[in-house]
């Protein structure tokens, strides 16, 4: 039984190697062989070889005929050559003595028993010569800390505390771009595929122990060690939340893992019950897995399931009710104080009850502070633009005769800056979520969004159907952790 | 009873009047009578005044200090003054002979008794005047052909064959403004306040009789002639979809509607049989709405619920089967014939069977004929970026030493979207729908995302859970168009 230690070691030279060597490289543009290293060639520190036996140079680097012939040690080796030649190729490199390997090559264990046997075959050679490796069937991984990057096709990938295990390239792929749309920033990334050596349970283990990440999010649909992911799980999420897309869940979906990764996608009620007893937070889609990041990232645990709204208009203050209902979260009950604030603060018009609709009334500030003291509120959901500076933009598009108007709009940007400064650390000290729903709008600072700062991920949702599902999430992995012992 | 001849000629008056009074026309930016003013004047055909009764000019224009005073006829009369002015206001529209009124000012039965009080004074004066009048409490309206446009703080709208009614002023907003960022286009939009004369219904009738609208989606809370709404709508879907959000559906959404619009929720199960018996698609957020909106644009309607999906790859294939499952869609069982097809297109690490998973293979359209042509399939679902252009975009930024990568492009450009054109083609052939979710990568033709064209949209969704979502609503209503007599 190996060791975390001997785990840590394997992986390390997997995210972090030192020299690396792309068996089956090549010049023949949109190939893996040339995609990958015309990747590594580039921005990266990792000294770099290519291996292909037919050719002398790819991409204006000599190409050695067999890692063998490469001069010093290689620590990584990347093999991207047709399946029925990935045997081979894993043999020299337990020769040639290199620490960890990548195999990119599918159609093994995915296509069928002939696959199968030479994916067996595979395990067999690396195991015999102490390798690791990640896949068959995979798309790489990446590190935005040690640089090291072997994941095609993916826009620039942002530094930030999440790290991301996949076992779907595609799913992989999408995560990421959504994420960094968002503007979430990510650690590491890695592409299990069909997982013959390595597990998703060795990455998590792996990113469990990484001091750069804070969340781990996944996409899985079944895991080959089922009791180790369990049981590695419980203790993670005492520390850092576990989000996960564990798709299979109907059985038209678990029918179609079996033909994707070979795996068996289990009872979807085992999984279900699994996650909630390991305080892991399962999700449906892409979207939701990125807005549950969001949210564990930005926002202080909350007590309670009781929600304070306060919206800028009464329909999506409407909208925002149905549903927290839906999510299975409260409409808190104002206290006496809170009501006698907010009435000395706006006008007769206002809803005068929990959702707070100002009823026309400009946004203000001012309406929130009652909700952060009131102890019958455990969150606080704000639904509007919360933002002047969209209104001065629409002046300056349909009065631009204004005078003034890019001196007003600093000045009201600074203002809700220095708000928005309040409400983060008034979230902070009351241990009290306000979540921001904006539909479209945002809060900008020196020509950047706000909350695209990687250090607080106060990123507004898009709608309140959205916000809710993700608090949602929130308040059940928060009382998850009082209530689990 | 008033026929839809005299409607028709009121409303014709708000949506495209010849001249308008803006009653409480201000000089404080911020204040409704300066921003309604300042878009008036901006770009639009329509002879506007200004009336205040304390000052003598108001943005450049003389000010009237009653509508009495303006020589000439007044069509259309916007009252923002403060709520106990708007009885006398609408005093003096009725002597002017002006032929509708909006009334933006809030503060009326939404407020509770006092406010109510005037409200019915306003309808009084309304009615013994012959005036039909939008709001109070409204917003305003737009309309795209006339170029009539009262509504603030909107994005600008393009024109397209949406049209919006609602219930909340705030949601409508973001309604537009999500539409618009989709490239959903509209036709008219109205925001109907507390509907002390016009109501959700009288919009409805005039959206039904309307030729620019081809769809109409709507915002709503509860229906003041319910067996009015039920009645219309009944008819009116057999040529024309109805979408609406309604909202309310839950008790704590229920209690906030009250403190809003002042209208009745009413009986959540009931409004949903209502809707379903007269074929109205009942959706539950915004999102939803417009992804709902874009398929009924952009498809034909198909003649069952059993689905083909075409995957770039195995995660999204297996998230596809699970959203289609959730949503009560089937996976297809593929004829001999496609399966042979299928066999002879792609390599062997296919799937072999419904989801396609093309295995790592680059996407090629010609897999999607076969499904096309299977008489077992109702619809196709096509995952995946779909779109050359995106990768030639990797290329140019991680190996831009590559010659000649712009012809590349151009050349990939035109080939794919010579391929939506068959696609387009043999959708609209066969009566069968072909639903895009690419995540974030579009095709582009002449600098334009493709889709974003007025005549198709053939927009991608995000994600399949969105797409799936919005083919079971598209099956549905197609299903109540055959099964309805």
């Amino acid at each position: 039984m190996p060791t975390f230690t001997d785990l840590k070691k394997d992986l390390d030279s997997l995210f972090n190697p030192g020299s690396v060597a792309v068996i089956g490289a090549s010049n023949t543009m949109g190939k893996w062989g040339f995609n990958i290293l015309t990747l590594l060639l580039k921005d990266q520190s990792t000294q770099v070889h290519a291996v292909n036996r037919n050719v002398v140079e790819v991409l204006g680097q000599k190409a050695y005929r067999s890692i063998l012939e490469i001069p010093g040690p290689v620590d990584l080796a990347i093999i991207s050559v047709p399946f029925e030649h990935v045997p081979a190729a894993m043999e020299d490199c337990v020769q040639k003595g290199v620490r960890a390997v990548v195999v990119i090559s599918g159609g093994l264990a995915e296509t069928g028993e002939e696959g199968a046997k030479i994916e067996r075959q595979l395990v067999d050679i690396a195991r015999r010569g102490g390798i690791r490796f990640m896949g068959p069937n995979c798309m790489g991984l990446l590190d935005t800390s040690s640089g090291f990057n072997s994941v095609i096709f993916l826009p620039p990938v942002n530094k930030g505390p999440a790290a991301l295990i996949s076992q779907s390239g595609n799913s992989g792929q999408s995560i990421i771009t959504a994420g960094g749309q968002t503007g979430l920033g990510f650690s590491k990334y890695v592409s299990t595929g069909n997982e013959a050596d390595l597990h998703f349970e060795d990455y998590l283990e792996y990113m469990a122990h990484d001091d750069e990440t804070r969340i781990i999010l996944g996409y899985a649909e079944g895991f080959r060690e089922g009791r180790r992911f369990f049981e590695l799980a419980r203790e993670i999420t005492k520390r850092k939340p576990i989000v996960i897309v564990k798709a299979g869940r109907t059985q038209d979906g678990a029918r179609a893992v079996l033909s994707h990764t070979a795996a068996l996608a289990g009872s979807d009620a085992v999984s279900d019950a699994a996650f909630r007893q390991a305080g892991v937070i399962r999700v449906e889609e892409v979207d939701e897995l990125i807005d549950v990041a969001l949210i564990l990232l930005g926002q202080p645990l909350p007590r309670g399931r009781r929600v304070g709204v306060l919206s800028i208009g009464g329909g999506m203050a409407v909208m925002a009710a149905d549903a927290l209902a839906g999510q299975g979260l409260e409409l808190a009950a104002f206290s006496p104080a809170t009501m006698d604030q907010l009435d000395s603060i706006l006008s007769r018009r206002w809803s005068h009850g929990n959702p707070v609709d100002i009823g026309g009334d400009r946004f203000n500030y001012s309406c929130l502070w009652p909700l952060m003291e009131d102890e019958g509120i455990d969150a606080v959901l704000v639904i509007g633009p919360a933002s002047t500076g969209n209104f001065i933009d629409w002046f300056a598009v349909n009065a631009p005769w204004i005078t003034g108007l890019d001196e007003i709009r600093k000045m009201a940007d600074r203002q809700d800056l220095a708000e928005l400064e309040r409400v983060t650390e008034a979230m902070n000290r009351y241990g009290k979520p306000v979540v921001f729903c904006s539909m479209g709008s945002v809060i900008v600072k020196e020509g950047e969004v706000y909350g695209k700062r990687e250090r607080d991920y106060l990123i507004p949702f898009a709608t309140p159907l959205r916000a809710a599902r993700a608090l949602a999430h929130l308040v059940d992995y928060s009382d998850y952790l009082r209530t689990s012992v």
